[in-house]
Parts: C-alpha cells; sequence; structure tokens
C-alpha cells in the first residue's frame, strides 16, 4: 500500500503532513508514505522531523494556493504537487493521493488526469454527516454546481458502492434531498431523477428532507454541489454558534460555571460527535483513482485519519465496485 | 387593528387558536381578533374558551388539509378557511391573516386572491435565523423552487424593506447565499444576481456562505426556495441532534447529572435562544396584503407571536416601503 501526501496541501502544511505521518508510522503494519513537493520546503521538513529515511520523496515545482481559480490552476501549473501526485497515481506509482489543498484545483486536476471510471460523467466528492446510528454519506458536497438526474443517478449508485464496500452495509437506503418527501415537490431534474432512481435496483427510498440528515434513516443523502454545500456549511454554523452560546451560557453564572466543570467531560464528547477529526477525509468519487481531500485547517491527527481512509478505500477497492454497478445497473444512467 | 386568524391552521387548531387569543386580548390594547372557519367547529370551541363574545366570527366551509397539493386546494377549495381569510383581507375588512396551515396552499391562494406589489413577480416566505447580535433574516425559504435572477433582486429588495421598517436598521447589510464569496463561484443565476445587485443602492455585501447565518455580520441573507428550505430544514436537524445528544452526554455518569442539573438554567437559555418562539410567524412577502405564517406545530404562545408580528407588519406598513422601494430603485429589477 503506497500512500502520497501533498505536501503543500493545507494551512499548517508542510509541518502538520509530517507529524501526520508520524501518527501512521507509529502504527503496526504502515503503509509506504510518500510526500510530493517542491524540495527546498520538503526536505528540510523531512530532516526536520526525522523522516528523510522513512518517507519516500517525490518532486514537484509549482504550489496551487487557496485562492487559485481551479481550471486556471489546472491549466497553468502543470507541475504543481497536486499534478504531479495525480499523474503518480494514474501511473500506478502510487495507490492514492491525499491532499488538504484547494478544493476545486484537487477536483479539475483529478479529473483531468485520471479521468472518470466509464458511465460516470462528473467525480463528486462526497461527506460523513455524524448522526444518529452512525452517519449519513451526503453527495455532491461542492464539486458540480449543476447537475442533470442523470448526475444525481450516478451520484447514488458512487454512493450506494460506498456503502457497500466501505462501511460493510447491504442495500443502503439511499435518499433524494428535496424541499418535501411527496413526489410532487422539488425542480423537474430532482422529480426526474426520483422517478429513474425508482426504476433501479438501489434501496432508494426516496425524497427527503434536510432535518433527515441527523435522524440516520437514511445511508446516502444525494443532491447537487451547491444544495449539498449550502447544506454542510449552514451546519457547521450553526454547531460552532450553538457551541459558542453554550459556552457563554455556561459562563453566566457560578451555579452554570460549576455545572460546566461537572459536565465537562460529557460536553467534550458531543464537541467530538460534531467535528470528528474521524470523518477527516472526504473521498472524491467516480474517479479512475484514489484521491482523499483532507480539511484544509486539519490537524496531525485528523490528517491522519484522511490519510487511513485511503488506504480503506483502496483496500476495498471502491472503483471497481462503482465500475462494476455502473455496468449492471438495471436502468442505466 | 383587525387580525384575523386562520381556525383550522396547525396540528392543534382550533384549540390552540382560542389559546393563543386569549394571550393576546390579555394584554393592554388588543387588536381586534377575528376568527375563521366551520362553525360548526368554530362555534362550540369559542364557547369552551369563553371568547364568543370577544372574538368575531368569519364563516368558511372547506378545510385544507396538510397533505393537500397546494394548486389543486387553491383551485378546488375555493370556500376554504384560507380563501375566505384572503378575500377578506383584500376587501379591506381585515388588516392581516395569520395562518398555521398548509404553507403552499397559503402562498397560492394569498398570491392568487390579493395579487403581488407591482414590480414584484413572485412573493417569498422569510424566516429569522438566530445569530450573533441579533438574527439573519433568510428568504425565500420554500415558496418558489426555482428563481430568476430577477426574482433573487427582488427578494433583496424585500428583505431590505424588512429590515429598514420592521427591524427599524439603517442601510441594512444584504447577502446572496452561495458555494464561496468569490464572484465566478455559483450558477448563472446566482452570478447575474450578484452583478445586478452590486449596481443597486441597496448595501449589497456580495456572497455569502451558509456559515455566514449565524455569524452576525450580514442581516439578510437571499436565495432561491430550494435551497433555503434545505438549509433551514438541515439547521433544524442538526439543531435537534444536538439537543438529544447533549442529554444523552448528560445522562451518561452521575458526575454529568449532577453537572446538567447545576447548568440546567443556563441549557434552557440556549434551548430557547436556537428556538425561540418568538421568532414564530414568518411572513409571506411581496402580497397586496399582510399575511403571516405561522409554524404548524406551534403551541399557544408561539401562536401569539406570530399574531404580534402580523400587527407589527400592519403598523410598519411593510408593504407600501417594498412598493416605494421598487419605485425608486436605481437599476429596476
Amino acid at each position: 500500500m503506497r500512500i502520497l501526501i501533498d505536501g503543500h496541501g493545507g494551512d499548517l502544511a508542510p509541518d502538520v503532513v509530517l507529524e501526520a505521518m508520524i501518527l501512521i508510522l507509529e502504527k503496526p503494519d504502515p503503509p509506504t508514505l510518500g510526500i510530493v513537493g517542491r524540495p527546498e520546503i520538503v526536505n528540510p521538513a523531512l530532516e526536520k522531523y526525522g523522516l528523510k529515511d522513512r518517507v519516500e520523496r517525490v518532486e514537484s515545482e509549482d504550489i496551487i494556493e487557496m485562492c487559485d481559480p481551479p481550471a486556471l490552476a489546472a491549466r497553468r501549473k502543470r507541475n504543481s504537487s497536486i499534478h504531479v501526485g495525480a499523474r503518480a497515481v494514474r501511473d500506478g506509482h502510487w495507490d492514492a493521493l491525499v491532499s488538504g489543498g484547494n478544493t476545486g484545483a484537487l477536483m479539475a486536476i483529478s479529473k483531468m488526469i485520471m479521468k472518470t471510471i466509464p458511465g460516470i460523467d462528473r467525480p463528486a466528492i462526497a461527506a460523513m454527516i455524524p448522526s444518529k446510528h452512525g452517519g449519513t454519506l451526503l453527495l455532491d458536497i461542492g464539486a458540480n454546481i449543476e447537475c442533470s438526474s442523470n448526475h444525481l443517478i450516478q451520484f447514488g449508485v458512487m454512493g450506494h458502492c460506498y456503502r457497500e464496500v466501505i462501511c460493510g452495509d447491504t442495500s443502503p437506503r439511499i435518499g433524494l434531498l428535496n424541499v418535501g418527501t411527496e413526489d410532487i415537490k422539488g425542480t423537474d431534474v430532482v422529480k426526474y431523477a426520483a422517478q429513474q432512481l425508482a426504476k433501479t435496483d438501489l434501496n432508494f427510498i426516496g425524497n427527503v428532507e434536510g432535518t433527515d440528515l441527523f435522524t440516520g434513516h437514511v445511508d446516502v443523502i444525494i443532491c447537487d454541489g451547491f444544495v449539498g454545500n449550502i447544506a454542510l456549511k449552514s451546519m457547521e454554523g450553526i454547531a460552532r454558534y450553538i457551541l459558542d452560546q453554550m459556552k457563554q451560557e455556561l459562563q453566566s453564572s457560578i451555579r452554570s460555571k460549576a455545572g460546566a466543570w461537572l459536565a465537562m467531560p460529557a460536553l467534550k464528547n458531543l464537541k467530538e460527535t460534531l467535528h470528528p477529526s474521524e470523518h477527516n477525509g472526504a473521498p472524491l468519487m467516480g474517479l479512475n483513482g484514489v484521491v482523499v481531500k483532507s480539511h484544509g485547517s486539519s490537524d496531525a491527527y485528523a490528517l491522519s485519519c484522511a490519510i487511513n481512509a485511503a488506504c480503506v478505500e483502496v483496500r476495498a477497492n471502491l472503483k471497481t465496485a462503482i465500475a462494476n454497478k455502473m455496468n449492471n445497473m438495471t436502468v442505466p444512467a
């Protein structure tokens, strides 16, 4: 197992990359790790963390900044760490690329270099949302701003395969994010997608609403990237707001301060449930290769979880599962 | 001031309607209240609560159920409490209609009967989202599933007027909900709306993201009803999930139970901040008349807040403010 990590991805790179690698290498039977980046930045960092003999190096020239427009970065910075990393995965030298960099650029470059699985028009980014009885997989969360019904159906297939081969679910329940559960609700694109999904052999449970993200009654929720991104960020926003308000309320009197001190371990658990580092590592699904996006502000532990997510995806052979499912669909998307 | 309330609106009608009326009538200088509904249901209820001499009655025949398709209900149930109520407001017998009933039907019927303000193509439903430094007005939250750039601009005007005349804000900050703050982000509809909004005399601060709903950095956030509805329900879902998880965590040990007991008043305040009954009463903006939607599961206190919201809207003359602003826009929408 060979996992290549972007040495320039994320706010805290390259240090956080090397700290995450140490966490991975400390565990039994670790994968081979590589770092892709500019030598004058990567080499001193490897030296600093004592990793120069334990981590492989792949040299790149350009650096894609968080503010770079994805399409432009894809065309102009052809020797960026993401380009070089994606080519290394495409050519079979590495099994997966993990990056905390510019999401749009990572998606555009990966698609350009690796291409998509036959039958999949567009890759999608997925996020695991904490919910009752485990988690709910939401996709797309921002790769595709406008989607056709067929794209949504393909997202359903990818979500289905992810739950089957990664989470071990049998017949995962697929829902379509809509403004109501009734058939008459939603745009024409969403209505037609629902009709077609009902004809497939996926376990399509119909329309679901925003509130269903957390109930655990559905395993995969599909939507276009505009809606998915706004739903995800609204949730992040309100979760942060609630925790801030809670902190403020708990500081408001001596009684509540004492209560907060006693309840601290419970409240810490709550916080971890909401922002689980374990869930870091969003798969870019539908590509002819494994690419995992780590959150740009991840700490070493969270990044190590994204690296683990890449290992799991390689081992489960998600790519082949999606290709097979697309081939065998009763209603071709 | 004369406020008419739908006697068949909401899960707990008609009892909750009469209980809310008692709360309103107990206060000094109350408005004149009316109830519209089927006499065989409304009359015994008025009797039961001792309100038959204090509340006016308007008779209707049909009842619109929560599950009725809005367009069908609008065409077929022409003597429903909503139809009769909307006509009574249109004809000047009442100043406002408040209903906890079927949102889509309330919107369709109100639009059909009252028509929109000149320059406004479609009414919108707005919700006040609790946020730092007050609240953020989000619209549309579900009346318009697909919107043109012009519709979004009109929502901006309506939001501006609401903040000015209802909240007393000077030059309220208007943001457009998008997947990123940069100009290149979003659909063509959203991009064109942003360009046009920047040319108006509204205080348009540009694109905002889902996380900005709670920061208090923006007063009005505009979006189409599909996105707004999903954002709102996702937030409701995660807020409920967090409170459930908190309860569960706080019950997990004797120590945390003691902490929870001490922190109870603070946690109760937190809950009220998240689900503020005071915020009940979503205005249907852009109509030639005042219509306020109360949440279907509201209790008497929450419904009384929606009735108050209707009084405030009538007094502030929001309708005229919107009409004037549409007339005087530097860039006509």
